[in-house]
């Protein structure tokens, strides 16, 4: 039984709270869904539930292969208990196939295969936008030293290896994904989360999203995906008595 | 003489002809102003023919320090003689003091002094309106190798460190400037221009721009501060029978 204090911070999908011990919090997944900064705000029924269940399954997959991770375990339901790290405010994506932003800044269409991985790093900055940086911007700004951002960049790149190849033995195409990494006691940790909300995943046959997306561009059946995903990665399957809209 | 065929290019301020030599081009140099993507347009009148000088003496003080780059030698007031090279579509910019979008990405004010140098790759392409890109988006698009953009990098860095000390002799501070390069025979030359046109350059005591953020943001007397850095550079006292609006 962990004591709960205060909230140190609210994201767009969870909370996260002090315990009364100051090496741990408690992540708690919310229905909550927000896009397009706060413009696009709606509820996913049951997403707090099945992202704290894809969360367990990610980073302790991640611990198996030594992929210093922030999760310790699954409290309940809707909540889990992580390492109390400070967060690194640059945001490292990877992107194996062209989506979003990225097709944007490049003019590519959706679902180009690229020749490399590419690596990016945001500013985790909503009044700038999360602006693209790279590394003489973060040092310069003195936001993490370049030996942080070579081991997150490391870190991402086996984390994008590590799901890449256990998404495709369920039929799952890793698009791009998003990691947030936090220090702890001179460590750097995955942290935050690794669930549809931060990843593009898409159906390997189908090639439709089975994330987030799906809630940005009205594609219908969000909590569908959501608990498709978590069914094919842990057999489990999520039942809520709640009505879908 | 040369023999001017037919126009390769035709940018913002400029315009490059073929020659009867493959291997040989004619840049000619234009009193066009064009800000804002072609939002706002004027005319400063001389620009041309100062641009031209002042590139002949950027130039040369590059080849005398051993940077490889295009510059052949001055045809006439307002045209030079140059390699023809094919340009590399990633413009690299140099900053060693916070302006313009960089301000705007992170949020810092206009003349923070940098912890240190920042460079940026953008993309040469008006369409997507030249947009911020890192090494593996550059190699994803096959626009360049990373042999290429490491050696682009380094000439940077080093033309940066040239201009800074002849510039601070004259009472300039080189806030950031934009590079663009060619290849040629297997060679990566500087290419392009530098100029008040490329460069943000600040008087040292009054902190005035003497470049073209005068045109871009009304500061008026553009023509002079063009004159002003040419004579500063050079002793060559520019004049024209013109008169200024």
């Amino acid at each position: 039984m962990k004591i709960i204090t205060d909230i140190i911070t609210e994201g767009k999908g969870k909370r996260v709270y002090a315990t009364e011990n100051p090496d741990e919090a408690i992540v708690y997944y919310k229905d909550e869904a927000i896009a397009f900064h706060g413009l696009k705000r709606g509820r996913i029924i049951g997403k707090g539930e099945i992202n704290n269940r894809i969360c367990e399954y990610m980073f302790t997959l991640l611990s198996q292969q030594g992929v210093p991770n922030h999760f310790i375990g699954r409290v309940d339901e809707r909540s889990s208990l992580v390492r109390r790290v400070t967060i690194i405010p640059v945001v490292v994506k990877v992107r194996n196939i062209v989506a979003g932003s990225l097709a944007r800044r490049t003019g590519y269409p959706e679902g180009t295969r690229l020749n490399n991985t590419v690596i990016e790093y945001c500013l985790k900055d909503t009044e700038l936008d999360d602006p693209l940086v790279n590394l003489t911007h973060i040092t310069a700004m003195g936001l993490a030293t370049a030996e942080e951002i070579r081991a997150m960049e490391s870190m991402a790149v086996r984390v994008n290896d590590i799901l890449t190849e256990v998404l495709r033995e369920i039929s799952i195409e890793l698009i791009d994904f998003k990691l947030e990494f936090g220090r702890f006691h001179g460590e750097i940790l995955v942290s935050d989360e690794i669930s549809p909300d931060t990843c593009r995943f898409w159906d390997a046959s189908t090639h439709e999203p089975l994330d987030i997306d799906r809630f940005r561009r009205d594609l219908g059946d969000v909590a569908g995906a959501y608990r498709e995903v978590l069914h094919r990665l842990t057999g489990y399957a999520y039942q809520t008595n709640e009505e879908e809209p």
